[in-house]
């Protein structure tokens, strides 16, 4: 015991769950106490990921909440739909603090989640327990928390991309498009044709268009902010590379702004805030310039012919749009700096 | 003499012209009788392209309009801006059939272009005799004609996407969003840092936002379509891929439509058109189902919450975009039947 | 009936298949009459391959000896390991005639078969009667043969460029190692993690070193052209590409060469046949050269400090390494010109 | 001044020089003061890479020794051959410590430097001076030196793949043959047609064929080992993937050894050297496995059919390769654990 916090990782062995690994090895405050899926428990973990030979020499674990509760403080959950509906309530009950990657906790609504995630909803006390952690706006309401819904790769970058405008009441909510571009990482390690290498490679497509699950995800965030119902529309679409989520957000400027304006709102708004950086005018991220870190890069554009302004807003996935921002929330859960054990560079080239 | 058509190529060496080269060897109706290069003249062509060894022997030569006239019925210009303005009028006047697959003759309006294209724009009366070759809706303007200005990358798969929708008036011309991705061979074959690999390589980014040259020409068509002046926002993102255009359109309906009076308007309009495919209801097309042939397939989906119509249309921008539409046009323009030559097979995976 | 050869393709939904429909349906004499599965007869084909939307409105059709008897000349197998080995004797019954593209009629011994395959041998009867089709160095015992050994993806690079140097005595037959490199393609469309998206793009690895089931089959070839046995090592790599392989062959020269010499030895083996070509002194094929075409591209290098030969031969897996190299060997079979069909101009970049 | 070492770094807008940038941010006892171009100074370094926004927010300075005497302790040279031949020496006159990247101090043999690389060489007494940095073979001599140089990317995977059986002379070294693959970072930054995105992606294929100027660099720590000169068979090969190397090295063993005994050799070689890992029998490593790290992994088959042991050495270039081996040989220079400030779990996928 060396005093850091103790950490479980149910779910260890999807790509959000070996990022979460990445990130806590090099973590000051916290060590990982338990590597723990639903199958292959007993497995050596390194075998099912050599990179992590000699670094990783724990073997999976299977999820037992009593055997959490007694080698962990938080729990993180990197599982599919539905694990953590049923398993968040029983570490919440056990008194462990749980910060679900996955989407079971995002929703208010119950009934909205079941319609667009086909899955039966949590407890409403849980939902209305669990804290939605998009630091960077409702940061606040992190600290203390005990059940964290960490947000959505596609959610995280959009709303990031979109909440200043909406704060100021800049747009028009009822005309928002955000087209999404995802690496293919985030559809996670499961084997699918869609993933197979010769058919994604050199080639892209739009999918679940319309049907998207973050969809309702994004548009409680945005309706939150805005103070109305926001509906929008959400399309993504698979790319041939395998870090990085890029959106660009249109939507109609109330008033007439120039690019300086809306530039200078992005940036009094993320002010103090590390992990949003803003571009200057006629700039735009690529998604490389913050692969393998916990940034969301910022790029605006005004079109004074359209009366529209354009947003682009990069973050990789599997970071800033999942372990990156849990190992965030659990910072600000615990009230450390958000940025403990953060300070990745970005990886470039 | 076999009895062919004489082809000539200026701006041979780029991908527009290598791929131009690929398409009317094969053509039983045409040959090539000159391949041409501003720079480079004297070489021989497979030095540069080794793909080509022991398939294409010429050597490279010099522009000039003398030795095209006595060598050539038809002449193609794949070339950068400026280039066609000068030489289009040159070649026309001695008596050539012109098909430019440049964007000099694709505007109308000159100060439209030189606001754009930061160029001199072309001599005005033969911005009027140019005929806009998008071949699927202005194709009967094709036949007969000696001067096509071959539409662009951009503007093909946006317009072929969005013109059955305005020609009937199912959706309001001032709501139009279009959001385009492209592989990287539609940036050529000229070096530069964002086309250099270790760069774009597991990266995309947006560019040239709100400022592609590509724009006014969707609107020329768009507008002249619908009957009205039609402003839209586009927006052009570079991807991790060599070959394939994919454009997400998005507009508001005017009235309420189901996907199947979508998808069965898509395929009216089309009908008899064999290079443009529409999918069924809940399916989109990825680029690779395209890659290497003269197709352009759309797949749609209306959104009864947003009261939006999505469109998703997906080309090779080096064949439906560029080399295969300029044969189609070549085609059209001698009368013959619009795939000769063309019934290549999408080379897939 | 149009006077076409008639063909049916069993195992029609693997890449090898695909790829023989797309050269088969712009083949001047032959045609297409059954696309055939052992699973998932009765559906549209073009239903798991959408690019061939319009073009392949065939159903598959259940493997059926008799139904083929009925509909074709000559039948394709593009089958997994171990269904030629039945199906082939069933079909030479039957007066068909047959061009195999799996592994199991390539190796005329039995035991050697069931060593590296792992399966039970065929009758020693067929693995007589089967003719080992590679081209440019067998060709003559193709013609009038009614059952083809379509050889493998790397022993066709490999032996193409072993061969010439084998066959004059100039390399020591002991002395050879191959390091090949292939697209991911040439491991089908069958899901697997290896071809995950996720784990190969950015990466590359050797596998089954020392193992694979190639391995015999070049040192056969390359037996019987030297006139001896012939021992070699040979390993695979897989690369972050989809289509093509590189092999790179080194050998000790028996005596002193110049890089003259050997590329005019290869040129002086190969000359008159079309699908092979040789680069000049100081230049190496890259794959992309020969991408969607039958060409086998070769560069030389002698390394006069180690007495060694550096031999470079690329092609296309799924063309001059399977369905290309089958379409080749059909017009052999048949007494065409071994092109026939099989123009394609390498498609690049 | 907050105790730590000071460092500087020429060449620091290259690929080497940012990963030098991404490292030493990162490092507990050292930090940079300045970065150094010799084009470009003035221009604020980030502007050149946006991924370091907010993060790096020095302007770039020109080369000048003076300056750097009194604001560094260390310098590191990343530059284009040439450079280090001339600037080195005055570096080490001034009194500061020197790493020099660049292939200029790597070997000991002036006429074999001139030979290969076509530049004048250093100053012998330099040449003498400089210790070659492969910190797992010769790490003991690099402990108070003060002029490194740095391995090459090339050299260290393939010498960290040979060494341990040449130490023991389990092989003859007159039939080493490597095969080395490497991603496209390994050229730099520079354009050039062959790193143009269209060209080399979805291609793969082999350049300097026996022309290598790592090739000697490798001969002169192999002959070093073997107690004897070694010559031998090095190509190189461009792979369409951005960072990593892999390296297929092949070599006839002097007498039977079974598999597990090459990897008990090569374990007991690097006992207790972290960067250093070798994969059990039957396993061999990917590229992806050591990315964004300083690992080197190692797998090894031997095959009784021919005699011959295969070993695969992996590494990310520009880490193990170039910047992350030259933070291990400052650590190792200044007495620190090797391991400091190079902790970087590998980033997968």
């Amino acid at each position: 015991m060396n005093g850091k916090l103790r950490t479980a990782i149910v779910g260890s062995t999807g790509y959000g769950g070996v990022e979460l690994i990445r990130l806590l090895l090099q973590h000051p405050k916290a060590e990982i106490t338990s590597v723990i899926s639903s199958s292959n428990a007993g497995a050596l973990y390194a075998e099912g990921y050599p990179h992590l030979s000699e670094i990783v020499t724990d073997r999976l674990e299977a999820i037992d909440v009593a055997a959490m509760k007694s080698k962990a403080d938080v729990v993180f959950l990197a599982t599919p739909h539905g694990v953590s509906t049923e398993l968040s309530p029983k570490l919440i009950d056990a008194g462990l603090k749980v910060i679900d990657v996955s989407g079971d906790l995002r929703l208010k609504q119950g009934d909205v989640y079941e319609t667009w995630y086909k899955h039966k909803p949590a407890d409403p006390a849980y939902l209305d327990r669990a804290v939605y952690g998009l630091c960077e706006v409702f940061g606040e309401d992190v600290r203390g928390a005990d059940l964290i819904a960490n947000p959505g790769c596609f959610p995280t970058a959009t709303s990031l991309g979109l909440v200043p405008l909406l704060a100021e009441g800049w747009i028009d909510p009822s005309t928002i498009i955000s087209d999404a571009k995802t690496g293919v990482s985030g559809a996670g390690r499961g084997l699918g044709l869609a993933y197979h290498y010769s058919e994604i490679n050199e080639s892209t497509l739009a999918y679940k268009v319309n049907r998207h699950q973050h969809t309702p995800e994004i548009e409680q965030t945005l309706s939150r902010v805005a103070g109305q119902e926001v509906t929008m529309t959400f399309t993504t679409h698979l790319l041939p590379m395998t870090r990085g989520i890029l959106v660009t957000s249109y939507a109609k400027l109330t008033q007439a702004r120039t690019d300086e304006e809306v530039v200078n709102l992005f940036r009094s708004y993320y002010e103090g805030r590390k992990f949003v950086r803003i571009r200057p005018v006629g700039k735009y991220p690529a998604t490389k310039e913050v692969s393998g870190s916990n940034y969301c890069d910022i790029g605006v554009s005004v079109d004074a012919r359209t009366g529209r302004v354009t947003v682009i807003s990069v973050i990789d996935n599997l970071m800033k749009g999942a372990a990156g921002q849990a190992v965030q929330n659990l910072n600000l859960m615990m009230g450390w700096d958000e940025s403990t054990g953060l300070d990745f560079t970005p990886v470039y080239p």
